[in-house]
């Protein structure tokens, strides 16, 4: 269960409207990697979890607190639009360059269709989709892609806030950047904790049969480019992560095998097949001809 | 520039078609984390790449060889295909229980569209999307961006390698989990020299003036959740990971602050508006109807 | 703020596991009037409302129910995947009717993406969409979208309620279906106390000046069509809902206006223009081989 | 079947170009709510009728209207974009800021893609999706979904007349508001006279069995926020608008039920499941060395 | 302008109803070449049409008979339905293989969402949308992608006429196939008729200026493959469709040009930069650490 | 299989960043008609192929250059976006002209989302989707795909041409042009090649019995618009292109037939279904008090 509280964990409010600013933040709130995505993705892993303790709960700690950060990014994108312009013609903008430079930085919708309000989409007005979130059932593999969503969302987070001097604007984002290093450094540590604790460990799913797959492909790093300067890192020799192996190094593919014969399905589906088909689709004409089914 | 060679890395044939099956690998091709994704994921970092040499050459190194792999998945799924029913009428359906238990586990698609043929969707046919890679220009956290999604990867792999018994499909998959490995480590130790050289280290990004963060709300764990366990992993306490701070827990959210004050955008937006608004809009129909304008 | 506590509701488990019918469940949790629509709606209406008090609360209150309806549907779905198949080859289809029945009706994904678990997708497997909301900052306007959305989502429960005969199941729908009887009404009856104190009315948005609109137009039923019975309802004659005016029927439309002139944009975009257009460009085919610019 | 004349209902043209507005505009013809999604829903309502008589005939009377405003709206965008600009650099728009006003304006596939002509999307680009219109086959719910469309689509449309002065758009758009306001009354007589002949009431679907739903639980306001002022509307206590009830207000919900179990799926989909299991699992990998299979 | 009639071009019923194949048959209706598509690519092209008279004509003309085609398919499939079952559930599919082995082939939103109806979407339940459409405003390029759209539309109709028996549906498909056939032959015309009048030849756009192209790599046909057999086609020797020139063969391409210098941008994006910067950081971070700004 | 080789097959360097003109140019690589799309098509086309040889060769011969091209557009991309700017807000475009300028034409995710770099997206910012590509097995209409992509890819590579002065761009739009002058040529060649090879003729798919369509409806020329110049075309009269018939011309469609009855389906999915219907519902509602279930 969910409960809510009129109250914000941290003071969301811009010194001024800018609602050209506005449409940058909706990145955060929207896009693939902003608060939506974080929230619901720790949800549906715990309640996709198989394991009840302190992993669950973990995410569920987390998943929560997410949901407030979507509510205070969107408090603070419905106060950035506040001022929001309607006047949105050629001859206007050409009238007032500074109404140009605002109408051309604003989110048309946030004005159309919100009447100055905020939208669950991203900065280029494409919809939060569910096809951003991952959950697979395993943790170890599930807590290193929260790990990485909260790197690409402190990245774009630190972007957006380069891009302002609005004090109440730059004041959120300082403590979102502060939780987000948080919850980084906090996914990194379930992480080692689950290794630690021989839950789940190198290559995920580490429970595979390791003897189903072809251990001479295993830690060969080919290089499919020219670019030789790819041996030189200790992904090309040495001791692989999984503490499994040796890394090598081919400089370029063995010869591969050969491509396997054409398909040739029913001729129902017209497709393009070899010359004895056609031959045969000739009879079929003739016969088709003759006989009208 | 790419060279294309009519031959596989490894051989893709099944022992027989199977078009059930066929739907199923659709996921690794063409579905969120499937070799499309890959792919196009390295190929985009490169070329986003500020940093010439050997990340670079890595990420080019395996971006072509994972072309190659969308090219013998591709070319395995054409073979399972090659039996696709056409026949798929519910009459056809009661008659024959075998050809029911196949068409209903076929991709309607692959018959109608492609003439019993691959595309680029997912196992549910959902078209493969551009929204799916990563690509920030910060090289450690995309290099953790790869490792993730070849965990997520390898995982798919290894579970539509325990949905049939077919040789052949087994003998690619068995390559294919191999070289997932070999990637997923590959992508650690990547991750590892980045921060041993010092080029970037946690939290990402970490040329971000910490001190632009508040740095008080950092380290802690705030449980949103009634999960008690959550405070016994090392994520509420001791070390953090990035070595530059301690853990510490808190069992509830602190008191929030108020939520500011409803925006009142411009009228001519329609909104719903407190009351004096309205008062206003009473006088202005009465002005209205006086003097239309 | 949202807090979560590690309770449900009401229970959701089913009587035992039916992966089946998980997929069909998927509609009421992702799609588009599925329960994650209607939590981010009355999530976003509440952000972007301009009225404090008890609208506003409203919005709040039933807001954050649903997202713990989101939470009693994912876990049930999670439940009812708990016996996902995983052999899914036409072989094993084809030896065993029984499994071929069960393939055949679940979500691929479910099993290879999600690990036998839940996803935010609807029962065709199509993601969760930002598009699915309505949030215009209309008050009326916006809680007649919620009475809609609570009638298509209780009409989606009561086909899904005959869908199976598991107890676990229909009792959590039973449940779900009187607070989606319950929802309908409160929007109805909010959207009837908005009126009665005036705060919008009907047409929306009723503080539009009339004036600048059409009037002559307005309350004209034309057929475009040629069915006769449409003149015979209550929208072709007599008094309208709004009180303002009185419907009249016309049987088919009058005479259109011409269509305007075909527009010809700048030659630099290289569409097919009329032929003087043409002939300039002849000319200027001879000018550009004389001139290689 | 469907005939077209090639004339316009009414008047569609601007006084002068302007491809900034032409963006705006898009919205209406292609948005959520745009002509495209009216035109599709009313048709696909007809389609699905199982009713022929008066509302059949209404759906297809205004269906067929509203495929005559797409042609409009489209024939008008065509116009405003003729004067699109071609040049689209950064010195361009550098050199001359009237120019920079426009282009940052306007849409860039509308230039690219079809030459300065109109498409299929809304005001942010995103195409028009056949996930936008509501068809369930339940009438009641059908009419007011479409008195939904016309409240939020005539809310925009009244947003984009105060975005422009040109005389030959706000003419048509004059047009369509007055249209608008008639079928939205239209839809919500249509709704009262199917109440009315008791064809179908509150709450819908009203053939669902009440008996079959917890009852005790319909008609309570639970507050999951802490808005207090929530009690204080209709909804919370009074007289239902189905006529079946009163409501009743809680404040604050009851205590819930624990969460269920986690799930346990086969293994062989690699979650992370309870330690028992990674013993199993231990002992599994030991068997998988000694008998590779 | 539009006008509806309540007849069908031609009988669009099925002898019996098949939910089974009314699954496949929406792939003529909502698919990426359906009849939604055709319908409004002929509209949009004639919308953006810069030619008025017999092209513009013949787009508005056939335009406006798609569009009941759109009709035709949707009524059959709404018939399709009619025998769509509502129990789905694993108990009941196991206990009755024809039910199984018609639940596995139906849409599920057919029954949940559309009550056994029809919906604007493709055979595995993707909505219609609108970038499936081409109208670019240069009218050559446009009929041939009206004859492509044709070409691969009777392709499918082609593939699910013979996925059933059923009399009443290959009575219309029939019709459809025939119609098909008229189309693609008279687009085909339009393209010759288009360039015997001059108005548009080879290359597309033809009125752009060829000086403005890199002339000596026009006709080459360059391998980026080792498939030899390319150099055996007209594509590679002789004189070009476009009368223009002559084709030559490069088995190989020539050796290309360096890569350019990776990109620096603003280091407030944190990207991943040269040594250089690393260092300018680290001197940031003490300045950062001495002066908290 | 694909190897890389870090060079370009041309030169793809601006004169100068400009990150206005870099979100143009996105079109012609995220878009339906760019360069991702081609190559993907034809790979796709390549390994559905049921024929080997000469065309085969010819798909993978140009496929694999065209992901060569999709490099050297990143890589320009990448280049245009150096400057891209970070400074974002109202108050700095209001204070600077220029920079409003340059901020309202450019991508935003492109700063946001990759750190100023290309991104898999079009120049609106909609991410690539496989829907956009078109593989049936047929490989007539698959070449006549193709030669309309490289038609509507080189339109819109014109278009932008003239969008801005930069040298290096030109020089690769140059060189890009002519390669699709080349490509569009080939795939012509291709075509008539397949057909005078009898491999396939129009109507398309030709192997379809013709006896099984309605032939006397196949090459009228059936008028649903009033535009009577569409009678003067050489599609309303003379040979048809597939050389079988005549056309004919209709100057409008001969009477239908009726509608079908309307669908009446099992009452449990609660559509609203005729009177009798009703009066079934009322007696078991009756019932349904009686004896609760």
């Amino acid at each position: 269960m969910f409960f809510h509280k009129q109250e914000l964990q941290f003071k969301a409010s811009p010194s001024k409207p800018d609602p050209v600013y506005a449409k940058r933040m909706q990145e955060i709130l929207g896009g693939q990697y902003g608060e939506i995505t974080v929230a619901m993705q720790y949800g549906f892993q715990a309640w996709n979890s198989h394991l009840p303790g302190k992993y669950r709960d973990l995410l569920f700690g987390i998943g929560a607190e997410e949901f407030g950060h979507v509510e205070m990014i969107a408090t603070m994108i419905a106060q950035l639009l506040e001022s929001a312009p309607v006047e949105q013609s050629e001859a206007a903008m050409k009238a007032d360059p500074v109404l140009a430079a605002v109408v051309g930085g604003t989110d048309i919708q946030a004005a159309i269709v919100a009447g100055a309000g905020v939208r669950p989409v991203d900065s280029n007005g494409n919809p939060w989709s569910g096809s951003y979130i991952t959950s697979s059932g395993n943790l170890l593999a599930d807590v290193i892609a929260n790990a990485n969503a909260e790197m690409q969302g402190r990245i774009q987070v630190a972007r957006i806030f380069n891009m302002t001097d609005d004090h109440g604007v730059r004041d959120m984002l300082s403590f979102l950047l502060a939780r987000d290093t948080g919850h980084q450094n906090q996914w990194e540590a379930a992480a080692k904790e689950l290794q630690a604790e021989k839950i789940e460990v190198l290559p995920i799913p580490s429970n595979f049969p390791l003897s189903k797959e072809m251990q001479a492909e295993e830690y060969k790093f080919i290089n499919f480019s020219d670019g030789a300067a790819a041996k030189d890192g200790s992904w090309a020799s040495g001791p692989t992560p999984d503490g499994r192996g040796e890394f090598s190094y081919e400089e370029a593919p063995s010869k591969g095998v050969p491509f396997p014969k054409p398909t040739i399905p029913d001729e129902r589906f017209y497709g393009t097949t070899p010359v004895p088909n056609v031959v045969e689709k000739a009879a079929g004409a003739v016969k088709d001809k003759l006989s009208k089914k």
